[in-house]
């Protein structure tokens, strides 16, 4: 049962509305003794407020993380973890025509249909805004696989906006932090600034595909069947708002291989176990292997547009729906560090699953010396 | 907490081995006084069993399941309803030399790295013959949802093997059942036989994209955040064997789409609600607007092989393996029926949960009559 | 998996320390469309406030409950409940002692020997200041049932204070809330007082039994085998702080009867099915029969006393402990409105559980007219 | 969500009626490696195998337990263990009468009014018989513990049968195995089989108090607040068949002590941290301390008895219930192997959630040497 949490053992819940008081989580099963403050979150929500640049929405929210529980002189006490941010810079008049009437593409309907009642008021619970609580509780899990899993890296970037693809001979993780699209690529980023600047023009948004990935990941996370680490990866990155699609490795084009293709051959090197490819993502039968956890998820585009589409209202009418207020018109940017965080989560919520059942003793290949 | 165990409220358990003595699962969470009985489970199964073509594995297993608890009088009694399939055909000597050398792409390495054991038969747990087990209980879901969502139609098919993609333009739904390959386009099921043919004679396999909608759903299922229908769905058929992408709607298209495009404009019909299009897959949020619940999963091509592949052993020493025993050389085709039945879980489970939170009374457009 | 939260689909998860900025708790799974207020949740935690009379502690807590998020427009969205009481009248400096030397009794310790760090002030998140959160959720418990089932009445009182029990032959309801002991005994409360007085000058805490009784509960809840609604009131009532016993109707009095006097005999009443007697205590096989459901649980004494124990120090060193701060001299008293709190939320989660599973369709006694 | 699976991380889900043709549980989340055949499993189920004396139900079952899945060559694999135990021994015919009227304590009726529909025959899903599963269940448990923390030991005895209680003088732990009321007071077995004998010629039954508990258990074991390992025990015990009551350490008689008689003090031994006593029964906090695990349970006596008492039936008419059929006189007899097993299941899940969650590094009292 899990309505509004995520995990087995390091569990998220969150809470909150986009124009409410504020919005937070509780991070529930984190390992006592971790050295964790204020300052080890904020620089994850940083990266992921509003307003930082021209292609994200121009809602200026300080988004301050507090620390309410959880964290005594410096260190977790393995209790619960609350976190809090408020919520500061709501316009809630932008928003008086939603509450009536139901945009296209949007979860407006949708809550109204199940609920029969709704906070509309920058999207309510709907809102993307409820992602900064992922990202606070992402760089919970951060800290605590420095303190246990450090070879642990996770990165997360763009690939595809709209239609258009990176060249991934031209990729630099170097450039992911120095355009405003965690970009690797610098010649794609341009052209994506273009289409971007075009779209806002046309009063317009655009889909984008982001990839997140974890080096380090030791072999044996994940439990068949049910608690596969795929599994779980889909889920938490299909829970992300807008996103469509989930994969793992090679992904849909594996669909397009054939087993000779595929096969991520082995060998031995002086580190150990190698592998020649990765189309497996890493994980092979829900378990990590040791390569790189490899996953891609696919965002839709923005639904609140200026550009009018046709739609009803509560009293059943046919409308026309134009969305004002602060929109993002490509909600993959900011998706980014959010798709990092549910890594981070997913990842150290295994590797405490995998302690707990197996005490993390892997199987060994070949005769210790 | 959910090793094994997938759902919220109805919940399936699965157990068992490719080889032990039986496999199974305990279905919990069933709503009593519905009508069931093994006859109305054996057709799930009978659709799934292995050696009715070519094109797929030729073990031979009967896959006659019991009901073992759970059913009294020929209806359910609310209580565990625990499903057995006795296993008949295994011929473990085949996989001698699988215990000790990793097949490429399989999950045996991961297996071996967590547990340190394993039961390397025929793949032990990580076979697709746990798949059996998911078609049972997906076999009880559909017989509930026959009895309290009558409306509900579930339907699977493949719309593309290898880089063999279906015309939607010929997609005809009468010919799902006509050909091996539950392919709706007549002219790419005999594409993709000869295609087929072809892998087997050079010792290759090949990958397929399944396609699985349900239709008749009510508005409502799902539950934000992270309780999403399209969450869960993810993660169902993320864990079904082989599968490395799981896509909603418009999927990984929609990030190629504008906001214009992609938007599902609503009006009302004389049955109520109406969208002019589904890019979202009858997922608005995370909750089903009504509308026809679209997914599709990427299966990659299956790892047991004869075309010789570099790999190591438990001794660590380099070795070429080569897989012989009986394997399909498609496993998306068996995994049609099993994404059916992962589909009819999800819905189920959802029901359920949403009638218990809401009462299942919907929000209203308009006023009533 | 539950470290810190209970309840399967209506669920609570709390946080927060003593000593804190402050406590609270997220509600999750509440039904859509149920008035609630803060002003609604206040009187409960008013009931429960410390420093009411001289027979708690003295602490002056305000004890203001804010709603953060799940409700607009004063009525419940479906979406999750945050809730947060500030704590504002910390005196850390009562318990720098405490941080060093354990207090025989106590948590401190086996927090310690867990975590190797653990927040001292206060007793941190081992203090009774948590079950603020506790009566607060089921302040919105009680405002779904007033909502969904009105029939349902929770009422909890003190039984026993130390080894003086109440005179069942002169219990009076209305006493409850005439005496700071919650006794239905005009004759016993007077008793306490003289007893407690005493206690106190002698630097000196006492035990309690706490009854509460849940009258209007519909046949039908709770789920066996492992969701009984016995087993989740002895589990929600043991997690109450110092409860170190439970029991349902008769309890351990049954040991001592024979299945002749036990028996709780039936027959059709006016209002249908009526039992002779309640030894059951509402509950049979794990579900409840329509009766009232009747729970007791024991209080042991406070342990932080003003009378010097033996004890050590985290330096392994062996000190007399005494306990200065500001404690409830029984923690029973306090208790009374927690354990209300505890039923009606786990009442209400199995209310909503059964409506998922069954629709709350009752199976007939006779032929329906 | 835990409709009939109890447990965190290592997760028991049971199945099965009295009189269908098998009863038996999944076992999730078991360590890999261990040890484990069903001559490990079988004495634990003998212990608690019906007929063993004129006592307990006549019925006879072999009580054979298989080993369906999870072990592989004499260890256990990490995937679930499928136990299984067919029900041999059904005289259905005898309980034709049961179908129709409603035995008075007992749970024909709460099923019928919740499920509207339920197997009569011997009990179906509320039959004691249920707890063989449970008793399988611990048998796995107790293998890992001796493979994990082979100082765990745990033991369950009788300590009241009706109104005669054991006198604690004459305990002697040899004695458990030596009468058939698993009682450690010779001249209590004596006085016990004599009532009893008077209570079966009376067509009577009587209730019992059960005590377990369990040594070397070692220190911080269990997750405030709602993982508490005494609210998971209180849970486990309280899921029993007729169980009315649980209490640890001290229990109820904790309500009667003061403050300064329940200090359980401490001082540092050879061995470490020393207790005085042991009121706490070794868990503070819900987190254990080192010392003994003390749990309590109290048993109704049987309903099913042959004295007539008043009822109604499936018509509503008013009738005389007499319970033919083989029962058990005093059902907490055969309750002394189900409360140990519960004892080790609820142990090892709380060290695996603890080696999970904190790595099972305790926290030091001195300074390490």
């Amino acid at each position: 049962m899990s309505l509004n949490t995520f995990g087995h053992l390091f569990r998220v819940t969150t809470w909150g509305e986009s124009h409410g008081p504020a919005i937070g989580c509780v991070v529930d099963g984190c390992p006592p003794g971790v050295p964790l403050s204020e300052a080890d979150l904020q620089p994850w929500l940083d990266r992921r407020k509003p307003g930082q640049s021209r292609f994200v929405t121009q809602r200026q929210e300080a988004d301050q993380v507090r620390i309410l529980s959880g964290v005594y002189q410096g260190v977790t006490t393995g209790t619960p973890i609350s976190l809090m941010i408020e919520n500061t810079d709501q316009r809630s008049k932008d928003y008086s025509n939603i509450a009536e009437a139901f945009r296209p593409g949007h979860a407006d309907i949708s809550y109204h249909l199940k609920y029969g009642v709704r906070d509309p008021r920058g999207g309510g619970r709907s809102s993307a805004r409820e992602t900064a609580s992922r990202v606070a509780a992402g760089g919970v899990a951060r800290a605590v696989l420095a303190a246990v899993a450090p070879e642990v890296r996770i990165s997360g970037y763009m690939v595809q906006l709209g239609k258009l693809a990176i060249d991934r001979s031209r990729f630099d993780a170097a450039e992911i932090e120095r355009n405003p699209f965690w970009c690797p690529d610098a010649v794609a980023a341009e052209a994506w600034a273009a289409h971007l600047d075009q779209l806002r023009k046309d009063h317009n948004s655009v889909g984008a595909v982001v990839e997140v990935v974890a080096e380090g990941v030791p072999a044996g996370l994940g439990a068949p069947l049910y608690g596969k680490l795929d599994q779980d990866l889909a889920g938490a990155m299909m829970s992300i708002n807008a996103v469509k699609g989930v994969e793992i490795g090679a992904g849909f084009a594996a669909a397009g291989l054939t087993g000779v293709e595929n096969a991520d051959e082995m060998e031995m090197g002086p580190q150990g176990l190698r592998f020649g490819s990765n189309h497996a993502g890493g994980i092979l039968g829900g378990i990590s292997t040791g390569q790189a956890v490899v996953c891609r998820f696919a965002v839709k585009p923005t639904s609140s547009i200026l550009t009018p589409r046709q739609s009803v209202n509560l009293a059943g009418e046919a409308v026309e729906v134009v969305t004002k207020g602060r929109h993002d018109p490509c909600v993959g940017i900011r998706a980014v560090p959010v798709g990092e965080a549910m890594m981070a989560c997913v990842i150290l919520d295994h590797w405490l699953l995998d302690r707990g059942q197996t005490g993390a003793q892997r199987g060994q290949l070949g005769r210790p010396a």
